[in-house]
């Protein structure tokens, strides 16, 4: 393997490896080589084992106990019952402190595996291997992992860092349309919190994005990877930097929130979220129209919405985000822009801003 | 306060104080000095909070929002369903990041409010006011948190370290017979394992302890939570040394699994735990049959139980044991001493050993 194909999270003692490659699941060293012990559980979900499950097994095949647990598939599973499911499958087969977890498919599957990993026997080895574009620029680094709670999303959960992320740029080949669509929102995303060049090479290059060309996405996951690892390494448990991540998000919270779990996939709501996002940016002058034009362009490309469900109000919208993990001392806080490639977290918007964007 | 009331756990920046002394709850400011924001989530249970409670929300009273979460009395509670609930009150009262979590009660209420701490928008801060003698000497020391699962005991949880301990020794004075017993179990085993004159002034005052004659008893928590606060300070995560602390526990815990969570105390199963670990360590020559008849005169003082429970099999602990957290590779470890005052972890006992003291 290429020495570029790998990215370090650099957090010290936890410091973990990011491989990103065209063929890493045929690579039947690459998983083994970084489980410790003698004994796997593997966490998938029902779509997601007939397509890559028998490819992990070939490569834990020395191992002395493998436990498979299918999850159904869905947004609306990622939740304490489903983690308790886990759980009795795992003690069922008598799995020890030194089992490692292994997550195989998109966000959810990898939240709650993570969560699974940190609060089994107070903590296990874990390695995700993402199989959606989501999860492989987002939830899969960092370490952040839940489950949700009917009155708040990620409400339940850990800062618990893998030992290893697998990034298979083949599992792509397999991914619909619309989750296609959704990590390309959290891509576009870095370029427009931290990298203006990357931005505008999206921007530049979306059809063949859209088209799934292998080395363009290979570069954007790559860039993504690196980004987000960079801040994660100054800011691992969100004190401060790591906050602007979340561009879009207090809004795309309170709309998967609203529209109920599931409904629409969290790529997609942070799409609609970072349209909110640049609009106050523009009211305060640090975005220009040009700016939410083209952002909105873009994301109508990949047939992303851009716009907050018709029937949810700024009332809704208050209600809501004043659940939010981000709010502080009562005080709402968003990620603006600085301008297009830097972003800037504020306490201070008001009412008023929010009802001139959330008509 | 005087300074020798104050033990710290030398954890880096995860430091706290243990406070102990007879008026604690008292002190109004003292509390309030370690809820950094305006939050505030008391976990109590049905028997406590008829006793504390008032005092504890007499601390509180400048504070925003206080919100009392009342669990039912018993170990059988200390589930993933409890957890659920206490998340349902905390959510529905909108508690977010800057929240204290504050646990009153034994050693039930310190797990499962801890681990709620640790998982609760990712982790919150938590205090600990442990009411029980057992919690005071043992779970509220040490950041060990956890719920337990039908198929064994604390296996889903977190190393989460408390901002302060508060150790009331009046709360002591309401608490029954068998559950000061179990404390006293505990205490023993500080002496047993770490330090021969704490455990022969233990012996040799017993029956001002049982009269619970409160300079005696100060004497008794301060010096085992010096003890256990040495012991986690160089091993937090138990990758060591802190597995001494469980002498008697391998035994013990199959015991609590064995009658089901509730029936034995916790206390009551190490008690019979350690003297069947004492005389593993005779087996092996490390103990004499004097300190094990010393041993068991000072449990059977506070009427704890001596023997594992009469329908209990050498099979049933050995498939019991095999769940354990303590297993390593398929290898049981067991706590024994190397004489009196020190502890070792041994993971070569071999089953014909085992059926020499399980009869």
């Amino acid at each position: 393997m290429k020495q570029s194909d790998v990215i370090h999270v650099e957090l010290g003692e936890r410091r973990y490896p990011i491989y990103i490659g065209e063929d890493l699941l045929q690579q039947r060293d690459l998983i083994a080589s970084h489980v410790v012990g003698s004994q796997v559980v593997v966490v998938t979900n029902e779509t997601v084992a007939p397509l890559y499950l028998s490819q992990i097994m070939v490569s834990l095949a020395a191992k002395q106990r493998v436990t498979v647990v299918t999850l159904p598939d869905g947004e609306q599973y990622k939740t304490l019952e489903t983690l308790g499911s886990i759980f009795d499958q795992v003690l069922t087969d008598r799995h020890n402190r030194t089992t490692t977890f292994i997550a195989l498919g998109g966000g959810v599957v990898g939240d709650i595996t993570g969560f699974a990993a940190a609060c089994y026997q107070r903590g296990v080895d874990f390695i995700q291997v993402p199989t959606t574009l989501l999860a492989q620029v987002d939830s899969s680094v960092g370490g952040k992992t839940a489950v949700n709670h009917p009155l708040g999303k990620n409400m339940i959960g850990a800062f618990y860092q893998p030992k290893a992320v697998l990034i298979d740029t083949q599992t792509l080949s397999t991914l619909g349309d619309r989750e296609f669509a959704a990590g390309m929102a959290e891509i576009i995303k870095y370029g427009l919190i931290a990298d203006r060049p990357f931005y505008e090479w999206l921007l530049a290059n979306k059809s063949l994005l859209k088209n799934r060309d292998s080395a363009a996405l290979k570069r954007a996951i790559t860039r993504s990877c690196e980004l987000k690892a960079e801040v994660v390494a100054s800011d691992e448990r969100e004190s401060g930097r790591r906050a602007i991540l979340n561009l879009g998000h207090t809004f795309g919270h309170a709309i998967e929130t609203f529209t109920g779990y599931g409904a629409w996939l969290h790529g997609e709501a942070v799409a609609a979220g970072m349209v909110l996002a640049l609009k106050l940016s523009c009211v305060r002058g640090a975005a220009t129209e040009q700016d939410l034009a083209d952002l909105e362009a873009f994301l109508s490309y990949f047939g992303l919405p851009i716009c907050a469900p018709a029937d949810m109000s700024l009332g809704d919208f208050m209600s809501l985000m004043a659940l939010d993990k981000k709010v502080h001392d009562g005080r709402l806080r968003f990620v603006l822009l600085k301008h297009l490639g830097s972003a800037i977290v504020v306490n201070d918007v008001t009412e008023q801003e929010l009802s001139r964007i959330i008509a």
